[in-house]
């Protein structure tokens, strides 16, 4: 194990955080709030202790093992962590350390889980970090999904390791081209989405928090009502999009962009759908109780539903009141998910249809034993090394959710409560069902060993669960 | 397909079923109840039935292909939840047509959950019929469970295909002599059990039908109070070893019996391992509230796991007093189970070991990728085929579970009854969580269509779900 082929990248991203440390820093100043202060001295730490790591390592001859890469991705998420922790528990805000790390690991995860109230009188700089959070962390997330998550065929992840000698997992040879495609992408996106924002109504401040929020498929928001403070459904269609595209593969929506071919097609297409369903199902619902005009209604359908199967977790209004069918939907959209390669979290698309594949390869292969049925995606046979991965996944996804639902439970939370926190987490959606945390509550109230906890299991999450499993066993460890 | 050799198997066990009702129509008469005259019916029609089906395709050139089997599996389990039926629709209780078949699924199922309330004042026939539908239950199932299914390839259980020529999954050649020893084993059970309930105190009626209700891991009983009618430490720990027997392979047993081999003794051993760590977890939170002696809530903490773990689903008191963490306990252990080809439903043992070598060998071959490592299982390695088997009735029985509770709630169930109604009728258990249908409530207040469902997932249940829902599918019925 080569711990400093580890720590020189670590340190360059953590210099990296350092420098957007200043943007709150400066919209503090301008406003003349003494948080200024605290994000100064925060990016003057985290940047320090980058550049030393960065300086001291700063050797050619490091190379990244699987190893290696498997404590890298660990290793920066942790990291991240902490040192986005560090302006939140230096603020004017008195957080103590667990809720400072929490809101932290719940932003760079892109969950938007938060334990603040009093959202709308924060000062501008605590807010806009907490949107930076996300909005980095999304970045963050697609570069996992499509460089390290393939190449460690994580969950049968390696269906995308794309331009298929078996050697490369990258998807356009060297990195630094593609990369800065990505981060056009990106940016467009956001800039597109504040703009529209913008044009609909939201004030400047709130436009770009909130489109840093819905492209990362973040969720934070500027007010405690989240969504629901603006009651505009314009902003909501808005979102609804950009909320979607959040959730599609990037690299399929690049080579839209540059019209090269739609490979890909049929997970984005299954997304589609499988949210144009939940939302049909939320929407019969709440027309039954039909408390206001259908388009209404209907708005608030699609917006709710797209927002927890992308994982973002806005919410426009307290969708648990609409009954326990739509409970018990939401709850289970939350295990759903976006595509792979986005910043989406939960099962992922693609993994549901490489299920659905197997499932009917198996049925008609047990009708008909003497023909061979072989699953199939996307034009290519599934070989049983991403059969297993997505089979596998399918398993720890469950595990995980039921094992920490039930320290949860011991913890003293209700057993509802105790449920949805886990997936919610798992995840990355944010909120959960009940009372407590459900759409209008917070993670506020809940017990310090649980905040922890629920951290943890973000970033779980966001490693895909087997990349966070895998560095815990002895086996791991164990010197070849 | 060919229907008569469907039609046969069932019209010769139905004759079988109906000679079993005139053991009710007896107990009626004897106390002079005028039931008897609705079981002597039954018997009638039932007897007829079967008689007509069996004479009318007695002939010897039907053969039972594996599309046969499955339709002979699924007809035999709807066939007999209807006759079983027949007497307590036709019995002085005044049941709606949908609670008589949904008593006689739950009992046939071995399942335990009830729509009956003042069971302590019910007539002896009814009592007999319901533990007596267990009972029959209980063996049809280890029968399903050592013949069919493996040589189906459901679930993997293709494991248990023994002696171990690929054509063959008969474990004992003919079956006729196998199938003698099986009820001697059974019946030897039965009547042990039902003499040392007796010898610890119950009358000889009451030790008839927990003996017939706890070897069939049914969980039926004679009293509204389950179990908890006894204040008797003694008999707790009788259905605590005759449960956990009830979860055991039947032919493990029987060759432990015969002191042969002691093959399977790794699910057996994990089986009990994880019993008994369950309990020891349910213990602690028992014995931390502190309301009794540690004997006493150490008896109710294993009686409570073992009831719910072997899916037998009887209560000595109401567990879900215990707390949050005992209830979320309590609904995890809901969907586990006891091991193949014994009495009990759920997941089953053997899967969850199959799954525990799967990610061991999985988290081995990423860390050293050079490196093969196989998953063995009892010495032997894993198939592709058998590893696929389970992980598809892992998922299968997660996806049946969520979009059954996606139902409930739609029909207006609480999501917490919801969710437990769904998983306790799927893994044949009985009780659920919450106030209505926990371990002191009933099925009762549930809606037709719930409880249509429920009857209908339990049946599902029994049949490892695969081989329920692949005649469902249009592959199925396309002929060849």
């Amino acid at each position: 194990m080569d711990f400093r082929a580890v720590a020189l990248p670590v340190g360059r991203l953590m210099v990296l955080l350092s420098l957007f440390m200043l943007v709150p820093a400066a919209a503090d100043l301008m406003v003349g709030n003494p948080d200024w202060v605290g994000f100064a001295v925060s990016a003057l730490i985290v940047g320090c202790f980058g550049s030393v790591a960065t300086l001291a390592f700063l050797e050619k001859d490091h190379r990244l093992g699987i190893r290696e890469t498997l404590v890298l991705v660990n290793g920066a998420w942790l990291a991240f962590s902490l040192a986005g922790a560090l302006p939140l528990y230096l603020s004017g805000l008195d957080l103590s350390l667990t809720d400072a790390v929490f809101e932290a690991a719940s932003g760079l995860t892109t969950t938007g889980a938060t334990v603040l109230t009093g959202l709308d009188h924060l000062p501008p700089g605590i807010l806009l970090w907490r949107s930076l959070l996300q909005w980095v962390g999304g970045i963050g997330i697609v570069v996992l999904g499509i460089w390290l998550l393939p190449g460690l065929r994580v969950g049968g992840s390696q269906l995308f390791a794309i331009e298929s000698s078996e050697t490369s997992s990258k998807p356009y040879g060297r990195i630094e081209p593609f990369l800065i495609r990505l981060l056009l992408l990106y940016g467009g996106l956001t800039v597109t989405c504040m703009v529209l924002y913008r044009i609909a109504g939201m004030t400047g401040f709130q436009a770009l928090n909130h489109a840093l929020t819905t492209v990362s498929s973040g969720g934070f928001s500027t007010s405690d009502q989240s969504m629901g403070q603006f009651d505009n459904l314009a902003i909501f269609w808005i979102a609804i999009v950009f909320m979607l595209l959040s959730g599609f593969p990037f690299l399929f929506m690049i080579r839209v962009v540059e019209w090269r071919d739609f490979r890909d097609h049929e997970q984005v297409v299954f997304f589609v759908g499988l949210a144009a369903a939940a939302s049909l199902a939320a929407f019969v619902v709440l027309h039954l109780g039909a408390t206001d005009t259908p388009f209404r209604e209907l708005t608030l359908s699609v917006f709710h539903v797209v927002s927890i199967i992308t994982t973002t977790g806005y919410a426009a209004s307290d969708y648990l009141q609409w009954g326990a069918f739509a409970t018990a939907l939401f709850f289970l959209v939350t295990f759903l998910g976006g595509c792979s390669g986005s910043t989406s979290g939960g099962f992922k698309a693609f993994r549901m249809l490489v299920l659905i594949h197997l499932i009917r390869s198996l049925v008609s292969g047990m009708c008909r034993p003497h023909r061979i049925a072989e699953p199939y995606f996307a034009g290519k046979r599934l070989s049983p090394n991403v059969i297993e991965g997505v089979l596998i996944f399918a398993l720890l996804y469950v595990v995980t959710f039921a094992l920490f639902a039930l320290f949860y439970a011991a913890a003293g939370l209700d057993v509802e409560t105790a449920l949805s926190a886990s997936i919610t987490a798992l995840a990355n959606v944010g909120p959960g069902v009940g009372s407590t945390i459900g759409p209008s509550g917070t993670f506020q109230s809940l017990p310090d060993v649980v905040k922890w906890l629920l951290a943890f299991q973000m970033i779980l999450g966001r490693l895909e669960i087997v990349s966070g499993i895998i560095i815990l066993t002895p086996d791991f460890w164990q010197e070849r």
